[in-house]
């Protein structure tokens, strides 16, 4: 398949990613760590992409925080493309800012809307599923989302009702949920046409700057003004003035979900059914579970230290590097260690690691955050 | 109560004290450190009887490894009383030792025969009972030990057995009994005569003397040798000659036993009963249940860290310092850490971590122990 000359990746790279406190930090965030093999979590979606398009095509979208090691971690890709939000303001400004940007430079930029942390075991499988995606989406008013087909009665995901079948692969989509409870994640799971929104999509840059223009009336023309100024001396100072006017609202929430309303058919919402060994490596637990499908440990423990013992205990994940761990009647834990800080925490409850750094952020205890 | 001139603690510090582990080390054994207070274990078992007698009353059995960091926490006692035994042959010759020594002083010495990293956290009561033993022990061919009032049915100490009432509160001793199972433990917590052997005993140096004469004729003509030697310049020749030929055995194995055989009023082995608040802290469980005691927190953990955050979290204890600790829906824990170690082990488990240590030594992992 020939690749699209109009294709750019835009990667959202602004999150904390507080679930991987103590190793994520603030200046740190889970993106930046190489939480699965040795590249970080955004030199491996950029890496992923790269066989698709030139790095001069990437644009990042992240915070003053991140931004100084984004730069660091990815040599290759133009600095001024690395975008430094003055204030955090969800997905839609976010994607918003970048449609108005390419517009003005190609209009016919399909853009391809990218998580920064998220693994996918099948790369190839991916960029496949990626390039029937920018088809569909290069076609016309379309927008397409990447469901994932779920294996599971996950509660922690938004879900995907999909309809007819449509070419190419695609469904139309019914609409898009929230959350669910288990018992409504199970019907999902074994109903068949549900999938779990991956966060991924893809989109003409025009089909996105009109449904910003149709849904976000107010926010539109700051955006439009911002991508104007870029690139000249006013840019930095309008950027500050007036992104943070912008509405604080995800992508979903403003276009997705009101768009899915028309109706099937209507909506134009099509979703590609994706099977290239997705995982949105949510918490220390997911990633346990994730390096335990790959390695496949007799005991079900992973432990990252400079040796250890292990006495009547399985199934926990340590990262304690420089140390010498031992564990002895201990199981389902999950104990990472940095120069400052020590977390023990569960399997079952590690989704709530979230809480210590809200704790950290009250107390205003700035150098473990 | 006057003083005994005649009084001479002997302290036993040649342990390793490997449930201590990863604090405890080789060069730093339990009795080094300070796991109660500002005090080292053996710092507090000197204190706590300095009101008894003068510094240079004190002999402190110990090793090569461990004899450096005593003299240096014990700056005051005399450092050629500080003995560092050329290889462990257990308690009977290191005590033997101890009593042909002082029969050359001092022919009516009392020894004190003390471990050295115990918690008492009556003193003065302590020094009480103690004084009433030297005066049995001083009074003729007596044996006393001191037997703690047991409060568990505990499976981890020996026992001892009493009988009849007789003089100043003492007990005859029918018998030393190995450690129990639990249903004997229970049977002894029930019976009201049985009680913990806390190790601590008194007698006259000539009577224990004699005692080894008579129930280790090989090894008491060696110790007497070696005694012979002390403060010439053969002395550390003969000692590393001879102590290796000394049997390795415990002096209630060697003594005791078979002297309380001889059966109750016969044996003359008393017991004092006990009631000062001892603790062997033998292990990170009994340490956390003696600071629970004194310290009653709310959600019974103890945690020594440089801050630190619970949430779901109850009965651990942790000793961290320098980490910012969160501890997430764990319970029962014992979390350790030092430079270069960490373990994670149970409440329920923590006497398995000599294990650890024995483990270290078959890998030769030298640094580590």
């Amino acid at each position: 398949m020939k690749p699209n000359p109009h294709f750019y990746p835009i990667i959202l790279a602004g999150g904390r990613g507080t679930r991987f406190w103590p190793l994520s930090r603030k200046r740190r965030a889970k993106q930046l760590l190489a939480l699965d093999g040795k590249e970080t979590m955004i030199q491996q979606t950029v890496a992923r992409l790269a066989p698709m398009t030139a790095p001069s095509r990437f644009w990042i979208i992240t915070n003053g925080d991140l931004r100084p090691a984004i730069l660091r971690q990815l040599p290759k890709l133009p600095p001024s493309q690395v975008i430094a939000e003055p204030a955090g303001r969800n997905t839609a400004p976010a994607i918003g800012l970048a449609a108005f940007l390419l517009l003005r430079r190609d209009p016919d930029a399909v853009l391809g809307l990218f998580p920064s942390d998220h693994v996918i075991a099948e790369p190839a499988e991916y960029r496949a599923t990626l390039s029937r995606g920018i088809e569909i989406a290069a076609a016309g008013e379309n927008i397409v989302v990447l469901g994932i087909r779920p294996t599971r009665s996950e509660t922690g995901y938004g879900y995907i009702e999909a309809g007819a079948a449509d070419r190419q692969g695609s469904l139309q989509v019914r609409r898009f949920t929230e959350k669910p409870d288990l018992a409504t994640a199970k019907q999902f799971l074994d109903a068949g046409n549900y999938f779990w929104n991956s966060g991924m999509f893809l989109w003409r840059a025009d089909t996105l700057a009109n449904a910003l223009r149709e849904h976000l009336p107010n926010t539109a023309p700051l955006l439009e003004k911002i991508a104007a100024a870029y690139g000249t001396r006013k840019f930095a100072d309008t950027f500050r003035k007036l992104y943070p006017k912008c509405e604080n609202i995800s992508i979903d929430y403003a276009v997705l979900e009101p768009r899915s309303a028309k109706g099937e058919g209507q909506s134009r919402i099509f979703c590609l059914p994706s099977d290239f060994g997705w995982n949105d490596l949510g918490s220390w637990t997911s990633l346990h579970e994730h390096h335990v499908a790959k390695v496949k440990p007799a005991d079900g423990s992973l432990i990252s230290a400079s040796g250890s013992f292990a006495l009547n205990a399985k199934n926990n994940y340590v990262h304690a590097p420089g140390k010498f761990v031992a564990l002895v009647g201990v199981s389902n834990l999950v104990i990472v260690e940095t120069e400052d800080a020590l977390l023990v925490t569960t399997l079952d409850q590690s989704q709530d690691v979230g809480k210590v750094v809200k704790h950290l952020d009250e107390k205003k205890l700035k150098k473990l955050v």
